[in-house]
């Protein structure tokens, strides 16, 4: 992967040492495990996530004889994909809300791309567990789970189970946040525990968004610094759909 | 109440016959309750949520012996708040998802307004039930939960135990939609699910974002749609921290 | 509301200064929420329980295909509806013993006064939520509860569902105690902590005994304490019964 | 054992073929186990349940300190104790509604004739197992309780570790119903599905009732039913006590 | 019974004073409860098991249609049937690793010994629920399940519910250990405590393996070691095979 | 990796190929995430696990304040890991009996050649997460986590934290089968289902048993079959062992 620096002219320094709007370096590694529709590893730094999409014959009972199709999400992080040991959610009997926080976005922000009725009478399940943590886990997740969908669809389109694809469009994520002031792009954990506030940023190809996630931690922000902080995700997620594009050309 | 209008020229119709930037008819009534050390009914439209604050002399064990407080929230709804009835949690044995991302929210907005060190070594434990849903119950948890907590330290001043107040400022929240691409405001349940995209936002009483939840339902949407509904927003929460403050003065 | 004293002769001193026979001031309001096929709110003292019966078209598995209904009841006390604050139910995961106590002695005294098969393949869910408790929340509760079923069962024959009423009789319910071996009529928080029994009385309006919960509590009682603790509550369902009435005509 | 008859001039027939007032065969297996520190085995009829007291050398968190005992209990019933099989409920993951209630109540029952100071910072456990149920598990189960506990106590005496017993007087409990308006005596499965109403007594030694729960089952019931029942009740209760005498002599 | 002695050369002595090959006394006690289609109570020294055959008219799904039957086992122990008191699973709300394990132990034992196409579209249910435990429960529980099942079968067939039993040989089990290196049969707790190795050894009455399961506890063993351990599991379950017989035929 | 092969003189054909005594392609990565004590991702065909071993300065209550130390283990499989998608067992809330089977196996298997007084009052913690499963994942997940392990070990000896390695000997682990009456080693998902027995043997480096468990699936096995897999099985575990060593060495 050639560069994905954004030029900056501050002379402030991040702690990564990026540039402001640099993302971390991103690979896709397509067909990681052997069963799945679609499976992708996704490593954006240090943060690697298992991406898997099954097609399974069956629908939520909401959607039973409707001839609609859907789309849904687990996610986990494996108790030492962290810096020190957290317990295993299936060990402690739920999972946590974080958790079902993340899993309910990244399926959000897929079915914002997918046209269920075309998809027909089944289900798309991703599943996206952390093998390693250092930040930014729900964004590559999603980056990462477009991807895996999309070589799940892959194969209903050539297996001629489905005429047509019921993607309607790329989905990416990224966080921004503001670091001593400054709006940077794809925190790592480091950055992230010192940032004073943490927006996720969910976009389609066209640059649309699907989710836009802010929360202040430490200091509260104003739309100043909330539309530096967008034009930053938006050259980013701009990034990252070329990566996916580029991935499944291969 | 006077007047919560904002006027609009556009001759589109909402479901509900209000103006775009017209605030649903807001109630604070304290003292709903007898026993909590803060109690307020909200009522927005027909979204009524009793917010109950209680001071504990405890906090979470990562906070044990720091001298800082801490302020989270639990979020439930009646099982017959809504139109039909939904099973109680209690019952089924454990919170949704839904539930726990909204009282984690709740907790983080409050903790934005906080001096925790100020508070000392004690917890404000918000109690948020909604006894009648009709959309925007998350908004105005935050919004009577903030008033419950105020009553809450205004307790712990008079009484002594506190020597100044924690409050840095007062926190509130509101929706905003797009509705058949127009932005408005302060959505009950009938525009929200009609709604191509939903919006939660909470402010502080200084016009900082706290949090910011933007969900594309249906249709995504662009920097500029994002841009209208933002400015919808912050006028609704300026005139809910007027109620706030009105409502603590009586 | 009148006058809801019982002439005594005792010269001994109820804490709540009530006379031995006395209820607490009773309301019932209709129509609380909106939502509920029938909604009251039961205000006894400071006992606050608002009851929800919603009309539910379908039965239990074991009554499926068998043309008759049924009645049930779910009980729940908001953490912060008393002097202290308890731990949420949904969050800890299940119901407490005494939860599931009391929404079975609900369930129990409602299906006493209802034909069932009149009522037909459907079921009258009744939810009790205490939003603040003074003692006797389980009896506030049952009285209650039968006038939320009764203007649910109003509003199916009037809207030509069921041709007649399945309600059979009224049902009403209040505790007795033996407080310094005086019994006394509707206990108080207070009064209950004090007494050396608890007798809690359900009956129909023709004056059957429905259920009959008598639990000594820190003083064993006889066969001559129990009588003068019936003849209490026989009076004070009486007068509840009255209420109901009176409650529906408006 | 030699004679339960209560006489009874009614040309009614009960199923059982028992007259009115006639307890079940009933006998009292001490030391069914070897490691308990009181174990009993209780059979009355066909209802055979397993009553184990363990002494064990701590008191629950809201006791901790205050040199006061605690007497609890703890219920089940095998899963093939009954005519079909019932679900088992440690597979289940959760105790049943009924359970609990079951086991709260024998738990009182034994704690109204136990002096707790005098029993010492310690807790004596009771398991009430249920190898075999035909109706009146419950009752057994407290009338067999008392005795395992009583073994405990005495152990503790014999051993010099208590310097008298806790024990203030039995308790033993007992069933009666109405079956075709007539009230009968320690209703057997049959007897207690055909009745109209449920009443289960628990008295003291002394005479004095400890819990009194009255159900009506089809029947509303009135003072006279009661009454009658009532005395019944009493006469049996002092058969149970008697043989609880009798065993522990021998 | 006679006499389960295995002549012995050793001088080496046995916590238990049994011989090296000599299994504990075992009696099997039919028909011990009234409504299991099959029930056993097997008494292995102090370790006492009650063994109750259900059969039930359904198969688990993954079955259903196939005109197959199943056979499966729950286990469990009363919290006091061993030494200290344990917790009940029920009230912990889920069942040990030690116990899933087990149960599954014994379906597949018992599974291994049953044609289930003859068995037909129905399950036998096993519960084997020790009320007294003195180490080898899970080995007891096999060898008493057999013949709680075989009683099942035998009613399915006198009943002409089956043409002929599905039964296909006897299956029993026994516990062989290394104490202080020497081989011994049928470990008590004692024994089992002080053993540098445990292996449970399930076999057919034609003197197959069905399942073994060897643990080194404390000391790793080699061949030689398993083998003389084995001779003597053969040994035992030889002998028990033969009461199994012996108990049906009376 | 050179060859594993053990030359078979039989014309009989294993699906996939193999000769009877020939294991599957072997290989150990080190450090495959970062911040694990100890990280290995085994791979031993397609089944892939990731061991990651953590230092924990904290015991298990039973061992505090004793200066011992524990080895422990917990295994999940990912959703997506096997040929059609499992549920997610934190999803379900608990994990599965086979699951809690196969982790309390590792910790022994792993304790079984560790001295606990030497590793001092800290838990070695292990979490075995299979991301693809083709047969053989408990046995692949011990050979693995001896690995682990004793990387996390070698970091507490080199950072001083302890004076001398608590690892006795290795521990590995591999799965014997019966294919149509031929032992074959080393069973993949295939030829598992197609098996008649099914015995895995967990051994240390010395080739002492640690574990040994037999299970018949569909065909009971005797003495001589058992010692040819048996005989199998030492040869795999010599070749484990070996490999276990030199990607140490590395």
């Amino acid at each position: 992967m050639s560069d994905h620096t954004v030029s900056s002219s501050s002379s402030f320094q991040r702690p990564s040492g990026r540039t402001p709007g640099q993302l971390r370096e991103v690979s896709l590694e397509l067909g990681y495990t052997r069963y799945a529709e679609g499976s992708v590893l996704i490593r954006q730094g240090h943060t690697h996530v298992l991406c898997n999409a099954s097609v399974l014959d069956q629908v939520p009972p909401f959607l039973k004889g409707q001839g609609s199709g859907w789309v849904t999400a687990e996610y986990g992080m494996l108790p030492r994909s962290t810096h020190t040991r957290s317990s295993r959610e299936a060990a402690r009997g739920k999972q946590s809300g974080r958790t079902q926080e993340i899993q309910r976005l990244i399926g959000r922000s897929l079915r914002a791309v997918f046209d269920l009725d075309t998809l027909g009478e089944r289900t798309i399940q991703i599943d996206c567990d952390v093998l390693q943590a250092d930040g930014g886990t729900r964004c590559a997740s999603i980056t990462g789970a477009w991807v895996a969908a999309a070589l799940a669809v892959r194969g209903l389109v050539d297996n001629g189970v489905l005429a047509r694809s019921p993607l309607l469009d790329h989905v990416a994520a990224v966080s921004v946040g503001l670091y001593q002031q400054h709006p940077v792009l794809d925190l790592d954990y480091v950055e992230d525990s010192g940032c004073g506030a943490d927006i996720n940023v969910v976009m389609t190809g066209a640059g649309q968004f699907v989710e836009l996630q802010g929360t202040a931690e430490g200091q509260n922000f104003g739309r100043t610094d909330l539309n530096r902080a967008l034009d930053l995700a938006e050259q980013g997620i701009t990034q990252l759909v070329a990566m996916q594009k580029q991935a499944l050309e291969q």
